[in-house]
């Protein structure tokens, strides 16, 4: 088998056989195929796509370059749970507890990464004494014991994905829906869970802008996981501005512990119930999707889910105090109101300017070496649909700094006041299965 | 400027900016841009394709990569001819003597190469003594005083074509029309004609198998040609079967000889003049392609043409006595004839089949370290149209093996004969200016 006869056949519009692909991610992990043969091929396939079977293949193929997670171990199915990414998203931490709280294994592995606010780490940590590290056995049962557990993320998952995303990523063929695809899985599916929810966000502030990519995004995905025997289902949300109310690391951990106590920030809530219903569904804990939002419901009402928080937080020596009095969460020294500049209603608000006015608060990573500082970040006064009066506060900004004149500029760009009402946009846009 | 920029502008079917082209070209021949970004561009111009602008710059910029040759102190408008190769194609060796003796200014840089049978220089060699080496004033002096030299290339022609091919080789690009006519083009404007002719084949034994197809490639190197300042014309010719009755080294020589000496080998003949009547109109010798043609074939009548061979090989050193009498070219032990099976019409003759017989009787080269055999070669006695039966002789291998097994096979397999009266191919197709 040639690398050479597997690009012209891609080129040429032909079908991969699954030995074709297994020979190039095996081949290409291992550096026998050089990446100027990977990147013609990769932009071949971004050119002529792949078919749901090839699909499939390359992620298997992707999966099977490195270590796997053997989550045999935890009793139950243990579904996970992806968002592709989004300003604002606190998810993970309320539907946790939410969903661990009926039941449901939730064996969360995370990273840390770059971007505006921390990872699913970061934000965790900024609970003091809470510890990510942790042998594999610690870690399983823990979950056997309380139902959830968050660690840092180890062993060498799906190299060749990473060695491909890298190459992608210098060579213009990162928008391939396929191989956009077949990453986000190649990891989770690596990570050892039997389900998986995907949050596939759509819009302005999302990876994907327009409802269709984000719905063939969400196929793709589906349709991997469905082809390896892992039930998998996506809810497609909205990202025309931040979710919730709360951008930052800290204060995220705040509104997601509200939610937890019941307090209602409409889209968040709405969409945590949605995804830990799905999930809860997929764990075979209740045999429908609307029996799961109520006893999900329920749970919040009657304080089982802020409970699963709290023992997470004791399980993992973090100081539960600091949950029970959400005014004990790291706080900046400043707030610093950003106000609006005429009367109207609030009609858009980009979610990335957001987002980097947080970074530039201290609130995320542009460099590996970066450090978090936890206490800063941003909380929405208005979101999409809001009246405003000119002078009313839009954002206050958290900040250790006196004056965050860049922070102020970035909310400044990122809200539009229009002078007519405007709808609130629509958070659930489709259930993909 | 970034190159991630250009691939993904590329990608989108962008038209590249002089500047862009530039920055990669410079960049890659320098080592500062991968091969990875230069295999994903070539991959999606494969795709995307390129303007005729965006063609011409790409040539200009591979030229400028490296030397060029410096025909200046030659007087005259110097006329170069290309081909796009084919088997049994001698051209060369007639229309240099034949556009000399009418006053054209013929510079020949030639190569040697890998192939079925020798390059142009290897088949000179056929003559005994004679000397492709010289130096560049030496070169420009025969020029001068005989309207006529060759000579082995020299020098660091376009040296990013040289990479850019080699990568676009093995990752699946090399088929496409406007990378192909900008490497043919830049190595051709590197050296140092004035007006160029192209001889682009077309069918079974062609690059191009469609006539579509090789007329869309001549079309390219036209543009570009024209857009640099060289006027160039393109002929598109048959090559659904080899081109005259020779095939080999001195035995192509020998035919050559035969039609400066005004044997009427029909399409070999034809072809031949059409090309110099070309060439000389291009080089201002004469006004018009009717005028040339009727003076180009009065000097194969009146001897001038085989006189300008014979000149050609004394200035360079060869022995002029094997042109007279050709039967002093090197020639092969055996000559084994290979017979048709059956009474019938000869309907097609894989040109590449008998290029692959001749190689096997040692008239080519699969590596660079292969000797050629001179001797050695392949005559057929039918053409495509001409009527056989069985046991007459379709060829005679040339072979200093008593059982040339392989070549015989080789040339069954090429050979079909059918029922039927079969129609002689036209030999030119199309002319494009």
């Amino acid at each position: 088998m040639r690398m050479y006869d597997i690009i012209v056949k891609k080129r040429d519009g032909g079908e991969l056989t699954k030995e074709e692909i297994e020979f190039f991610v095996d081949g290409y992990t291992k550096g026998d195929i050089p990446d100027y043969q990977a990147s013609a091929l990769t932009m071949a396939i971004y050119f002529q796509g792949m078919t749901p079977e090839e699909t499939a293949t390359l992620t298997q193929a992707m999966v099977d370059s490195g270590e796997t997670i053997d989550l045999s171990a935890i009793h139950g199915k243990k579904v996970d749970k992806h968002s592709t990414g989004g300003v604002g998203d606190k998810v993970t931490f309320i539907v946790g507890p939410l969903v661990a709280s009926v039941g449901v294994p939730v064996a969360k592995m995370s990273g840390r990464g770059l971007g505006h606010t921390g990872g699913t780490l970061d934000k965790l940590e900024s609970i003091k004494g809470l510890e990510i590290e942790m042998t594999k056995e610690k870690f399983i049962e823990n979950v056997n014991t309380h139902k959830l557990a968050v660690a840092g993320q180890t062993g060498n998952l799906a190299p060749a994905d990473k060695k491909l995303y890298a190459l992608r990523d210098v060579t213009g063929t990162v928008d391939s829906l396929p191989l956009i695809a077949g990453s986000i899985m190649s990891k989770k599916l690596a990570s050892g869970a039997d389900s998986i929810v995907l949050d596939v966000k759509t819009g302005s502030g999302a990876f994907m802008k327009t409802l269709e990519d984000s719905e063939n995004l969400a196929r793709e995905m589906v349709n991997i996981g469905n082809n390896l025997g892992r039930n998998t289902v996506a809810v497609i949300s909205d990202m025309n501005q931040p979710l919730g109310y709360e951008v930052g690391n800290a204060n995220e951990i705040r509104e997601a512990a509200e939610i937890l106590q019941g307090k209602n920030v409409e889209d968040l809530r709405k969409l945590s119930l949605e995804i830990a219903s799905h999930m809860a569904v997929l764990a075979e804990v209740f045999s429908s999707y609307e029996e799961a939002y109520s006893a999900l419901e329920a749970n919040i009402e009657n304080g089982k889910a802020f409970q699963s928080l709290r023992t997470l937080i004791e399980a993992q020596g973090g100081d539960v105090s600091m949950i029970d009095d959400l005014d004990k969460l790291p706080q900046a020294k400043y707030d610093i109101e950003v106000k609006a500049d005429k009367d109207g209603f609030v009609s858009e608000i980009d979610a990335e300017s957001i987002g980097i006015a947080a970074m530039y608060l201290g609130a995320g990573r542009a460099t590996k070496e970066d450090q978090i500082n936890h206490g800063v970040g941003i909380t929405l006064n208005k979101k999409i649909g809001d009246e405003v009066k000119a002078g009313e506060a839009l954002v206050i900004l958290h900040s250790d700094e006196e004056a965050a004149q860049a922070s102020v500029d970035k909310v400044m760009e990122a809200y539009t006041i229009s002078g007519e009402r405007v709808e609130k946009p629509t958070l659930i846009h489709n259930i993909i299965k």
